[in-house]
């Protein structure tokens, strides 16, 4: 199948039916969602994959009462920073100057532009910018699935407060901002697997000016 | 080449040759891009593809100076709404009902659910809601593009508003949450295409809980 092929195959997998991902495409599509690229290659989130099943009953009690946390292989909670600070702007550069082979003196008119985030925006709007570059992870994370043909359903049907509280992000920095599962679709259980896909046609969803 | 080859093929294209990429790719990226999930399915934005050189001229001068705008073949511009109300929650509820076959009232209680996300948030926090979606989107664009061995480069390095009057977006319930461009690396000009890419690690950018 090409990628429009299982674009078409994929769905938003409602009921799973518990099957584990085997560990080296798990992998892989962890390494994809690596690769996500963000906002100045910042990367302002950080990504917990729960295959522990206690956990996700807790969170299935707490967070989030939807089939798939039980029924998946593993919960990835796609959770963002809530600041932008000295800490994870220096963590960044450090990084980049050490992959680069650069001082990291090299950078500092990059490290003084994102320090200046924060400066610029309310504390909701930095939250809100974290998740957007969360999101093109996500978008990432759904088709690293789709190549492996695992099924996956991106969700915001969840109590963010409490999946922060069960995860101890707030102290962390962290905000729950997406979750999704990775699994097998349950074809017997799952009332939308055959249901035909909805998207609004070519013509109105965009405009091409030539 | 895999996707995680052509992941590591891929980066944010800062000089572009000007060649033109084919109709076919392009429409391919066009579907994939148009297959993107969203919440509920709602896909609340609408997506400029611009060859046009006059155009990018215009967007080159006033909203973002930037070499691509003016290298690239196509650019994307992403808005995403403004506003969910009665006439675009009433489209989706029609285009859903056509398309499944069924009848607009027994989507009520779908279209009730959608009516209330502005009750629950302020417009600033509709259009983050809003932008989130569109950046999944973004995500499946990047990816589409590499698959066609086209080059990308998202960016946010711009005037969101001034982009927004050169295509009168604000009268339409629209702004521009994010742009990209597509076309072809020119490996002389970039000071990027030799660097190594930077990432955090697996280890500093998972929590695995098995």
């Amino acid at each position: 199948m090409n990628l429009l092929e299982k674009l078409n195959w994929r769905y938003a997998t409602k009921r799973m039916t518990g099957k584990r991902v085997p560990e080296d495409k798990l992998n892989r599509i962890l390494e994809d969602i690596r690769l996500a690229p963000s906002a100045a290659g910042l990367q302002p989130f950080h990504i917990f994959v729960i295959g522990n099943a206690e956990l996700r009953e807790k969170i299935h009690q707490e967070a989030c009462t939807q089939y798939q946390i039980m029924e998946c292989s593993h919960l990835f909670v796609f959770a963002s920073w809530t600041e932008v600070n000295e800490k994870n702007v220096g963590d960044y550069i450090q990084n980049t100057a050490t992959t680069r082979g650069i001082s990291t003196e090299k950078m500092s008119g990059l490290r003084d532009n994102l320090l200046s985030i924060p400066l610029n925006k309310t504390a909701e709007q930095v939250t809100a910018w974290t998740a957007r570059q969360t999101y093109i992870a996500l978008g990432f994370g759904l088709i690293a699935a789709l190549m492996e043909e695992v099924d996956a359903c991106p969700m915001e049907g969840f109590d963010a407060d409490k999946m922060d509280e069960v995860l101890g992000l707030k102290e962390q920095n962290l905000h729950t901002a997406v979750i999704m599962t990775l699994g097998y679709r349950n074809v017997e259980k799952d009332w939308l697997v055959n249901l035909k896909k909805v998207r609004r046609s070519k013509e109105d969803h965009f405009t091409i000016i030539e």
